[in-house]
């Protein structure tokens, strides 16, 4: 499992982002939503995607946006926590900082949070059924065209 | 072990701060100071207790606080290592990087340190004996009302 | 594994400098290199050493620079990955963020990036044949003084 969330990790770091859609499921559930919004139970959501294909689309996206801000981006993700193991799969937690560096700037934090993840068997692997992105802040970090 | 320390990192990254006392022995020693303090075996310290009871009086004390300053935390901690087996229970540090985040604000980090542990078995799980947060800064970070 | 990782963290963290080329096999190679450098395959590194002794001479060097200006660094690792299993040693990665806390000042990162190692059994443990550093910016980090 930790393997798993390692390589998750960096696949987005190293830039491949387009193995990132194969670290879910084919109907999975892919969301981005500030915490307030998660802690009252809303479902808007910053990003929402609920297919593999919408999560290919957002690659493609973010190939053109990435052309005119280039950044790179860094995972740190700790305390993993298998919180309960149900029929449809695993439920884990994980806390994430990400940090960015733009050309000739310092890197920095730009965004912590909390991983809520649902984890299958798919294809001889394991892969997101869901992953909810929870992040801290109130205020929408322009640096989210990338994935979380 | 680890899972002890991820538990710890995620009651207070939940603000579930009535919880937090739980994972201290009743008569545990908590302490947050500052690192040159800490190497110059200096025993003043910022946060001083000495009991679990004076844990919950502190938990009163932020809840009331929290009211004026809303802000969440995010903890990080890594490299946890068993430094020795004694008597009185294990001996361990660990690494720490604190973000917070305000309203309408970005994540930050504001607090790394190190954290020298005793833990012990008690009532049926692992508790701390001892938890002495050692921050790296020599300034006081009006933050530092909450847990470390 | 995990150990060695933190060992060799907690040396720096502690400001046990001296120890730190204990870490390396006598003709270890040590680069610190931008992204851009590593990525583009160039060969040009803000630090190169490719013996144990030049460590060793960076580690005076820095005991006096360090009078000047007085800093804490903290390194937070993860993502330590397994990448292959070569007759001349195990290949790993890591990510690392690097903290780092000045007199009166508030902590902040001011590194991140991944490791590029190839660990070797030797003298009775682990070391580093190799270590790349291979940090996120493009700019020169004034702290890189500092063993990352």
């Amino acid at each position: 499992m930790a393997d798993f969330y390692c390589a998750y990790s960096d696949a987005l770091d190293e830039g491949e982002l387009e193995s990132w859609p194969e670290f879910f499921t084919e109907d999975c559930l892919y969301k981005v939503t500030p915490r307030e919004n998660f802690e009252a139970g809303l479902p808007i959501a910053l990003i929402y995607c609920e297919s593999r294909n919408m999560l290919v689309d957002r690659v493609v996206a973010l190939r053109e946006t990435a052309l005119f801000v280039p950044r790179t981006v860094r995972h740190l993700t700790g305390n993993i926590r298998l919180r309960a193991m149900e029929p449809d799969g695993l439920r884990l937690t994980a806390s994430f900082a990400l940090f960015h560096t733009m050309v000739d700037q310092r890197s920095e934090v730009f965004l912590c949070g909390r991983y809520h993840d649902r984890v299958v068997e798919d294809g001889g692997g394991l892969r997101f059924a869901e992953r909810i992105c929870v992040y801290d802040s109130t205020i929408v970090p322009i640096s989210l065209v990338y994935p979380v």
